[in-house]
């Protein structure tokens, strides 16, 4: 049976997950990130045979969110719902950075019967993952010191380096779609950057793209117009992992150099990170003026590069034309939801539900996270469960 | 016993609310209705011996609020957590009309591990109710596709349409009070306009009791101003379901004819729905001085019907001078909660206690058309309940 | 063992806490305290060995601020999570000050399903303790007339005369501190008024402890600057206690007089109650001006005693020079969270670890009262629970 084989190769992983925080998918070994998979994948089925997970009795999940979100907001609420912990949100002021005592203390306070905290930090380079370690580094001492009776998991929602919970539900349908994460070993992939008529938009994505797909062999190509780099570290550590996995990462400035023969296309926007730099220095200078200016001159931007979306034109470049679609949602639409954006309409109807199915993935791998961290022996744990033991 | 006899009514009912959403309640036939009021009545009943009675192990129950409201809020709070379920709320700005892509979308992603949506959507004539069904339609292709493992159920909790949980309270309420449906029958209700300070009250709530009261049987006498119609479609159906079951239907421009000989009072006041109509054009175009004017000019309208007030003269035109007086609650108050409202203070005061035990029965009005929705065989599932049987 | 000598001395109580609401201590028995601090400690005992107290299968916590909250929130959250309910919050707008027919309806309206009612609201001296007991006095008459199946225990979670579920947790770590509330007895505590660049903190907190320090034999001493008296009643009240349990009570306009010699300090800002309630006037009569000019007014007053500071000067008059150092946090600390403020950097520093231990009774204290309120016999549940016994 399918939940069988997997709990066998679960078993067989070498883990350190237990006690563990989730803020970077490349902080973790190849296999941390199969046994998230697999947990995930394993909870999904149990999911569909009604069979329930659930790990605590009673215990708070608690979601900090620094930047708005729906999607993530509801993922992160169903997974820590379905593991028995109570959803208690802290929303914070979004243009406020509060850190050093502020932070450390609102940490404790919070986290008494505290089980999991997932936090979405994702608006500022060089802020949100300082920020996840401050909190980590408080749970830690208040756990060390005897003031909490539990260390609460720390999960990533989102932050200025990665999106791990988004870059494994994306892999996941990967996974699912080719038939196995062997047989990702040479499939390229195009991790493309997109018009939009927005801004702002966090590198996190891209970065957790290519930091994730370089892992399991993938020729991972990253397109996007010159200006639009990624903090230089997430290009390093994407080589590297490539070259240890007998993938391959190359950047292009020319979209279709990355869609000719792709086997996985992933046309998504984001901001310059100059840009982004500079909107940090400017909100905590409260220069409204300033950061009025630099989204006009971002925009500006932006529009010079309207060619590139992922049009039917683009796809019919894609090995055999037919490319997998990926999106994190919700996607620019030309046509539907603005007058030209990321994809036209006809691509992204064709996909529309493999982007459903993709994002259904992140709740489980949410919960994985949290269940990963709090359980010594996963395996065992999901077997109990399937076989409709009861705590 | 009383509830066991309730459990072998329903037994004999021919329902079919399995898998279905409850939308409107002259979409559903008698014996559905019928069957959505004993399962809450049994509910209650289990309630007040301290009997759980839980579906789910988990899952999250959705509500989506498109209007402020606190009582509707607290009564699906309290209806999905008895079933099991951890609620999650979805606010939209209140001014935003969405549709399309967006709608079908959020549907999906919020739905992943969710057994219940209830939406509240009241305040746009042509909208609330077609956006529920753009929701469930949505929520039904995404079953259907394999994105979801569950089909979440819809429940309207208030549209431009219908207010199915107000209503069906109106009913138990007075089900309860008269001893039983049957004793309902010939029983007159004037479901009468009253005047009210404040402006743009949904037409849902007299628009639900003309088509729920006149399908047992009742005299339903429907009172109102020259120019304060209600949508006509819902006055062909009322008409409709009166000629069915033996009971009357018409509409009197003349509150002491609705009041007088009348069993149940039930003054309340609403917008004309040709303002509502405009309010949403002026919305929808952004007019801001234009829906300044209109409240202007609506509230004008108003006070020229001051006198449409449910005072002690007017009860005392009553059947027997003490009618029963129903509310959905807040009711404007004359030297209460407003200089000059829909009911003097001496009267509300004599039925208080009488409005808040019909509200009473709304939490398990919303529980139950959940239930009925998931649960195949709803008596013999509350049976095993009633026997204290734990999942 | 540490649990099973608790719940001895627990059984040995005599309490009438069953039934009641938690509003003031000094409304309160001794053992009536003593009983909820005992409960309060066992569940923090069970709480570490991962064993559950729940004592509800579904139901509803409802929380309703009428002040901005971070801390209070969780422990409410946590509290009734940990119970078995589902919290539901009821945010009114700060100002609005509801009296009458909307407080006695409201109550009923959100209680159909609710086990407990949590109410913060200390901003206006005269408000908050009659608010709750307008809401304690709706739900008894909807429970004795039959709309409420069950009537929800209220907890004052900080009102204008007083703040028991912090106090309870400051006594709770004064006893873990010095071994045991017996070793309190000719303790002395300063409870001192300190410098703070903010305006209108409330005085629920001081109020608080002195009402309840007196009543364990403590020497209490209050010290605050000529014209920040707190209400007369909580002084009389403290008197009072303090001639009962063998203690002292006496007011100082020295801070020093107070820190010489003392046990424990507690040097915390709050406003002039003159000021509170010239405040609350204007609030009313929705006088914008006249609360700008009450700030600026108050802010002067408050400048002219910055000398009011817990440094390391302040600190080595206290006995043997380290006092225990408590505050209900956030703290305004000099060079951290402002220039100048109630504690010196250092200070906090040394104390930062117990002040997150004297948070951390909150949640238990919360749960633990209206643990009191439901269960007849708290000591034979809470051995049902530590020897495991599932419901």
């Amino acid at each position: 049976m399918k939940v069988e084989t997997m709990l066998k190769e679960l078993s067989g992983l070498k883990t350190d997950l237990f006690g563990k925080d989730f803020l970077l998918t490349w902080e973790n070994s190849t296999d941390n990130l199969k046994a998230v998979m697999l947990v995930a994948e394993i909870m999904q089925e149990l999911h569909k045979v009604k069979k329930p997970f659930k790990i605590f009795d009673s215990g708070l999940g608690i979601a900090i969110f620094r930047d708005n979100s729906t999607r993530t907001r509801f993922s992160y609420a169903s997974a820590v719902n379905a593991l028995g912990l109570a959803l208690s949100e802290l929303d914070e002021v979004k243009s406020q950075i509060a850190h050093g005592e502020t932070v450390r203390e609102t940490a404790a306070m919070i986290s008494f019967l505290t089980e999991a905290i997932g936090i979405r930090d994702d608006m500022y380079p060089g802020e949100g993952h300082s920020y996840m370690v401050e909190v980590a580094d408080a749970v830690t001492e208040s756990y060390r010191e005897g003031v909490l009776a539990q260390r609460p998991t720390l999960v990533n929602l989102q932050c200025d380096l990665d999106h791990p919970t988004q870059s494994l539900a994306d892999l996941l349908k990967l996974k699912d779609y080719f038939g196995g994460l062997d047989n990702l070993k040479g499939k390229k992939i195009a991790m493309s950057w997109a018009y939009s008529p927005s801004y702002g938009k966090p590198l996190s994505v891209p970065q957790g793209v290519i930091n994730l797909m370089t892992r399991f062999g993938m020729e991972v190509v990253l397109a996007h117009p010159e200006g639009y780099d990624l903090l230089p570290e997430t290009l390093d550590t994407a080589s590297k992992f490539a070259l240890e996995s007998g993938g391959s990462f190359r950047i292009t400035h020319d979209m279709k150099d990355a869609f000719a023969g792709a086997d996985v296309v992933y046309p998504k926007s984001w901001a310059p990170m100059a840009v982004m730099q500079e909107r940090t220095r400017l909100l905590r200078g409260g220069d409204k003026e300033g950061l009025k200016s630099l989204e006009q001159q971002c925009l500006a931007q932006n529009a010079s590069h309207m060619d590139w979306e992922c049009t039917e034109e683009m796809m019919a470049l894609t090995k055999d034309g037919n490319a997998l679609y990926e999106h994190c949602l919700p996607a620019d639409i030309s046509g539907v939801s603005c007058k030209q954006g990321e994809v036209a309409a006809s691509v992204f109807d064709r996909y529309r539900l493999h982007t459903y199915q993709e994002a259904g993935y992140k709740p489980f791998v949410i919960a994985s996270m949290i269940f990963n961290s709090k359980i010594a022996d996963p395996a065992s744990k999901l077997l109990s469960f399937l076989q409709g033991v009861k705590e």
